[in-house]
């Protein structure tokens, strides 16, 4: 979460930066919360004045439950009245921006109309990052003749409560867009990564995808409930996931690391999905880099202090859910 | 996890159960502390007894742990130096016991002869779970004399972390073993999940595996970096993925839940595995009960109401992570 302390509100820097949301649905309305929770000025746009009106309540609202879980200051939840405008034209939401998150249909043909405008009416060098889930930088921005300052910045679900953010540029998207979204997210909070290529689904949909894949296929064949399913992950696996990726979780999982692990358990994984005609080799992506960055980030020799540090980590997500446990048979 | 006040040591109910735990290695050690925790008796035996008398060290540090936690109380903690004891023999380990848990070698021989030991001197009725990942009672048990009794129940790593446990009969596993485990296991806090077949992997593994692979995937394809992969999950998925399984997910992921989900979503992650020759299709097994269970247990009018209730939890997780983010920045 942002650290108030380096707020941009701070009279001694410059000027909190502003920010256009076009778009105020749900997810327009959660980057708004994500914006000016970490000081910054926010413009709301929808096409019609009632929805950004409705939206703005909805945001106000969400600062109110951030400053009850002390999650934001009560100085930061009375200036974000202040600092959410809405504005009647797209020209006026844009014209002033530092940065324009566009919230559109998911239509292509809308989405590439929508670019245009916002591209005509934002300063130079102004990004404009594109909340969509099915359509690349690629196909929208092609046309666009700013395009150059075009990409995708998908969040996930909801994005002011769930700090990952993908960053997809183009082939074609000026390094400087990448660096500044980048840049920007880290300052308010959220938790970027950045894809070197375009892909269907990007990185999140796809790791989604994949789970939900063998989850339907499991249901399919009648392995389990679709209830003992869902407890697999969320009283098993989600729990690791919690603290760290897939990759780290394995790391930790055999005492000689990722590359012990791949040895022990890569041929049961291969035989689960040995129908797969595109099965990447796993030793070969171990040996090919992967063991190379996990164990320069952690050696084999502390792959126990990492154990301990997960446990401890573990205890406290058990003492939560005991507290919860505890809260919710008061009730 | 267990309510302390239920448990079995109060001196108006039944004597405490007797667990055997064979083998010591980091399983047996967290299955032993499992049951402790829970005010059971432990026998622990390894083929060496030096190993064991290491192993109950290890325990009883885990248990101070949970003491140290507020997650069992001290006068359990000191119950559990008297409770846990050492066998010198598997016969005497395996005698007085109400319940087996083998944790022995991944080695199909090493694990039929182990199971016929067990099964020779355990009393009539007790029944013999086994921790391993990727051998099916099918395969251990079929010779076995008293196979009946016999069954996986295999958790997750680390067990005593990690609440869910998958218990996977074997065709001729009697239908009272799997209920006696599934009633042991709720009542030391675990979460039982029930295989209705045995399957390669079983259902943690499978889904994890299914991550894993498009992880490797995505990774050989140089889409992103090792570490943004694991973001997407630490930072993103999993935070969801704590809280719910993958149904639950995405049934809260759409106005007119999984069905209206699916209709949305299923073309684009059908287009990303395209070339999956197995492939099942979502929209059928929507419509051949998945729709009826979700919206049993939550109808589409109360979708919000679930939404509300995710949102709530992540405000807690975004609390604790802030609180660790200031912790640690504080050492």
């Amino acid at each position: 979460l942002p650290d108030e302390t380096n707020a941009v509100t701070d009279c001694h820097s410059e000027p909190p930066k502003t920010i256009a949301i076009i778009g105020s649905g749900l997810i327009g309305q959660a980057w708004a919360t994500v914006f000016l929770r970490a000081g910054m000025q926010v413009v709301l746009y929808d096409t019609a004045a009632g929805l950004a009106e409705q939206a703005k309540a909805q945001v106000i609202e969400r600062m109110s439950e951030f400053a009850q879980f002390g999650l934001v200051t009560q100085e930061t939840l009375g200036r974000s009245l202040t600092h959410i405008k809405l504005a009647e034209t797209l020209e006026a939401a844009v014209a002033t921006a530092d940065y324009v998150q566009e919230n559109g249909p998911e239509i292509l043909d809308v989405k590439v109309a929508l670019t245009r405008e916002i591209d005509r009416f934002a300063a130079p060098g102004v990004v404009i990052g594109s909340s969509t889930s099915g359509i690349t930088a690629s196909r929208y921005s092609a046309a666009i003749k700013g395009r150059d300052r075009c990409l995708v910045v998908h969040p996930i679900n909801p994005p002011h409560l769930v700090p990952l953010v993908e960053i997809v540029p183009a082939p074609w998207t000026a390094q400087t867009a990448v660096e500044d979204v980048n840049d920007l997210l880290t300052q308010v909070g959220q938790v970027p990564i950045l894809l070197n290529r375009e892909i269907d689904g990007f990185v999140v949909n796809r790791l989604q995808g994949a789970l939900l894949r063998e989850a339907f296929s499991l249901l399919d064949k009648g392995v389990a409930s679709r209830r003992d399913i869902d407890k697999a992950i969320s009283d098993g696996l989600g729990l690791r996931w919690s603290l760290m990726g897939p990759f780290e979780t394995i790391h930790l999982n055999a005492p000689g690391g990722v590359s012990d692990y791949v040895r022990r358990f890569g041929p049961m994984y291969r035989d689960m999905f040995s129908d797969d005609p595109g099965a990447v080799d796993w030793e070969t992506v171990v040996e090919g880099g992967l063991e190379a960055d996990l164990t320069g980030e952690r050696p084999v020799s502390e792959i126990a202090v990492g154990q301990k540090a997960r446990d401890t980590a573990l205890l406290h997500l058990l003492v939560q859910r005991a507290g919860k446990a505890i809260a919710s048979s008061d009730q």
